[in-house]
């Protein structure tokens, strides 16, 4: 794996040397086999590795053997192991990530985004603020709202310019009209600016109007525009998918990082689920979990995550008090008159009142709000 | 429907009149006819409709027509129209709680919890702290932890004497041994007791010695159950199934005070989705979604919701700052001894920490910690 | 664990003297150190692994070392391992199931049936057809059902005299009443009964009525109710819970078998996920899932599987056609004027084309239907 | 909405002038009012709803009004009037795809696919198998699966040239060098090709090389990727996303159309779920849900649907006695060696014996296997 190592991180490669050696040493996979299987199957299974250059060791019981296999470099797909005769399951033992994990670089990533007035922080005790409408409809509607929320102390401003929308007949976006309604709102207000790029051609646009790219939901796996991503000279926000495990979602992470940009934030957005009273089910597990095992920040977005204006606000606090790096809210000052998701916009003053009491919580935490 | 109302509620039976009153004048059903339906066909689901009781109401539109029902007394299954000639689908439109809505009872329930240091009260802004260990396994061991999370200001203790455990040789509780080392640390402690009932004999049991009757989140829909808790004189915990939407908890708490126990708090302990870093998914949102259609307190247990340690302190602070009215948190002083769930008990001085917290978020809400 | 072998079964209990001596012999779990693991931490690991009476099989790899574990007699809860310093995670390897494993037995289970006319053979080839109305309504609905599925060639009937409903305003069932029609089907037309019971009490009654017991899918996990049905000495039919994993499935089938009923056959019902067009998502890979692992029968349950008789008839075919050893299907000759779930009961006469469609798929997988 | 009908399609446009002129006279969502509602708050929601140019059905009960809408031509979003005073929740009505619908075109469509030796049909009772490996790994790996294959009667081949994996470590796939060895599978064995395209760069080049396009489930709402998909003069193969609803996956197919292709083909390849045995839960009742809404031909993925090789064979025959309109298997010579996803692939005569029973299974049902 060449890896190609960072134009711009905030960190140094150096960093990441103990990785790149140690990637081939794991036990990787655990292969168990049937109570019945002869020693002779046991054997055919342990040649089967030795011959993919890996290491076998059988851990023999009295009923039945297992056999623990390292020195996987995590290219080979080991799954075939299963279609070996005696053999019951391979059960997979060592992450398959390796650039987000924290095995390759302990302390937190803490991202630094550009603003007309000054860096704005995000992770390590960091806590951002990004608030916007779900769609840039006129310039009107983004100063009026990015006017209000300025006045809370927001600093960072959202707004899609390109809507991913599940009917072909749904409003689509502004396209570039919209990000350079979103250009003006950073030079008149002073916000850093993140808007969704939906493919290459896109996100060619949004790299060169906006701070922070962000790779939606719909296409955490389109992994051609996170390997474009990868190449991108901005930061990068990445949305879960909607039905990413926590192992895919650091996966397309390292799909970015993998190709040198190392600026990555992720976002936890809501998972489907059976649970029919809201959008999505909102999984604020996946920030302690993100925690556990990566280094990025992880920040939320309760709007899409409920579907509901009057969930939003007891979500948004919640997020923040389960260790959130950040929050991204709908924040519209009409919402019955949206063109798109005006139901789960909450208004200029409910977003005030919601800083104060994000402000509270982070404290709570000893955590700094931007 | 002839409800016996109740015997004990912290409401008077006064404030349900109008409901009884009202269950049959809602829109109930709306049947939605295919764009080729003949108009006999129309009149025919009509004709049905009103055969069955029903008004009908239909809505001609250019290209389909459909037909609103009214009428409804909730206990006819109206699912059959839809197997009529012309008939596309039939949405339902009322929701069938009556007892446990908002509309019934406006006003939070406020449930009084005895204890020999007098009452705790949970719901309508009072925030409740439940502690103890998964199981009641010695009486040393609940006394050591009773000890340490009332120096905490815990005054609920929870501690399972009938466990439901997946495997048949796992162990299955104390039974009664376990109920009685319960009744000690109340008497010992001045705790209010929370324990869990599985059968109908198990609940005669644990009425006899506990202050509250769990039902736990396999039972959600064990009916014969509930409708035993209904006639039971002490109030009822219900955890939510794992795989209950919100209609079918709410409808699960209808089925206890149907039979006039009006005392009922429920609790949110995470639901099964796809999400496999966790051992259930947290669904937090239900807390302001059950607030807004039911009067009826809610918990959140962070233990079960979690099954990692790690993971029970940030979504404890979580659970509060979304306002649930209550934790449930499992605390044992050598969780690596249990004999059941260790891995997501938290320590008694990780407890302490945590009621510290918990205070403090309850206070940036305006809400009150017992 | 004292496994009192069986009073009736349909195998020898010879052939699980095998299983009881190898229980404690297989590798049980895999622990995961962290990369920064000390030799300090590995060996304590490997102490407390000892201490609980187990054998610990250190696998040390280039980055991180694993740990595997033999010995585990499946009632130790090894989750607190995890909890202990420089763990990452464990990783269960051996089933926790024993008696309803094919490491048990390996040949297929075939249940008999005991009918006026004769054994009704189910499993092991043989496919079982089971009709009848969701719920008994009255004599005279039950006799026109039986009487028209019984010139289908159909030997098994089905019919709820006990209903668990979502709503407590909801038919509830006629109770002993029903299993009295039950009972008069099974004289006058050759008929095996089988029925529902929903706790101790109505268990007790179906026994006495009926030829085989049901356990719904809401009581998979009743516990209790599970011991009194492994006390029983009818066949038992259980059904897969809403959210039931396969191995919680098996479970719950290992306590019937741990109290001594062998005679038990599964049935899967559908399973609860996001998608929304049908009522439940039936889940058919469960079929071959179930029996690589398992030597009971296992059922398909199409009508509650589905909820929509137009996806009755080909979800039948399907069920046939991936190897399920029967099918439940509800059937009734009024289904617009059925009390219960009449929406997804097909018609008599759908019943007897669906017949001779399953026998002609059952004959091209070699397969022959009762 | 100005839809540039067909170019090339199999029905003519004419079809679809009945549905252009109606989409906007549909019932489109009824808006349901609390109980308290005030008149004034009803008429205020009529009067918004007349505002946005729609018409306001008020139905009103004794308890409780609820409000049906006509005249939505589905590009406004309603959710809006959820924020109104005494509104509780809008419930949609009419269905939001048009072209795809059974109500633009009532027959079956037919797929024509194109080969050297005469069109394969797919749908209206046309079965078609598509096999071959999951990537193209060597011109000799696709001689020799394609030759055996063939002799099974198969005619359309598959393979990746383009592999979406969900590392960045895993083989991606040979590229046009891949394609090129499709296109000489063609030439030598007379096979229709199906390739997977990931991005507009590749879809272009897949355009040019086979016989039909195929987006991925990771990308079904890659917007960007269907739009380019709907001007593509070559049949699409759309598969469902892991977590798409049925109507999100009629949606996508309508975005192709809407662009004028409308020779698209579903398939089904199962969906995530908690169900942790298989690798997807194969939701097989989507194969008549479909039909019901749609004219699309839908066919069944069973080797990513259940991720091991002894479910293939009974989930094939499951999906051909639903009714389903196809088959894709993969089949691999040698599964062991396979560079991804063998443990899912059958071996050449697995596939073959597959095929006699398929065409068994289809003769019961009176289809015919291309």
């Amino acid at each position: 794996m060449a890896v190609s190592l960072t134009r711009f991180g905030t960190f140094a490669p150096m960093q990441y040397t103990r990785v790149l050696a140690s990637i081939s040493g794991e036990p990787a996979m655990l292969v168990v086999m049937q109570s019945h299987a002869t020693e002779e199957q046991v054997r055919a299974v342990c040649a089967r590795i030795e011959s993919l250059g890996l290491k076998a060791h059988p851990i023999p019981g009295a009923a039945r053997t297992a056999i623990g296999i390292t020195g996987n470099d995590g290219a080979i797909d080991l799954g075939v192991l299963e279609s070996l005769p005696g053999v019951i399951e391979c059960i997979p033992v060592s992450k398959p990530y390796k650039l987000v994990s924290r095995d390759a670089k302990q302390e937190d990533t803490v991202l630094r985004i550009p603003t007309p007035r000054g860096d704005v922080l995000v992770g390590g005790g960091n806590v951002a603020m990004v608030a916007g409408p779900c769609a840039v409809e006129t310039e009107a509607q983004c100063m009026v709202i990015a006017e209000q929320v300025a006045k809370s102390g927001c600093r960072l401003f959202r707004g899609g310019a390109y809507k991913p929308r599940t009917s072909p007949y749904s409003f689509q976006g502004l396209g570039e009209a919209g990000l350079k309604i979103l250009a003006k709102v950073r030079e008149v207000h002073g916000f850093g600016i993140i808007t969704e790029a939906i493919d290459n051609e896109t996100l060619d646009l949004v790299e060169q109007y906006a701070d922070v790219i962000q790779i939606g939901a719909r296409n955490m796996q389109n992994f051609s525009l996170l390997k474009r991503a990868g190449r991108a000279r901005k930061p990068v926000l990445l949305k879960r998918g909607m039905s990413a495990t926590l192992d895919e979602f650091l996966m397309a992470a390292e799909y970015i990082l993998s190709e040198g940009n190392y600026n990555v934030m992720l976002c936890e957005r809501g998972v489907r689920t059976f649970s029919d009273f809201s959008r999505n089910t909102l999984d604020l597990a996946v920030v302690p979990a993100v925690k556990k095992r990566s280094h990025l920040p992880i920040l939320v977005d309760p709007s899409h995550g409920t579907g509901k204006r009057h969930k939003v606000l007891p979500l948004s606090l919640a997020a923040v008090a389960v260790g959130a790096d950040g929050l991204l809210v709908e924040v519209h000052h009409e919402p019955e008159n949206a063109l798109s998701d005006g139901v789960q916009s909450i208004l200029p003053e409910e977003f005030a009142q919601l800083s104060v009491e994000v402000r509270q919580i982070a404290e709570v935490l000893h955590r700094h709000v931007n």
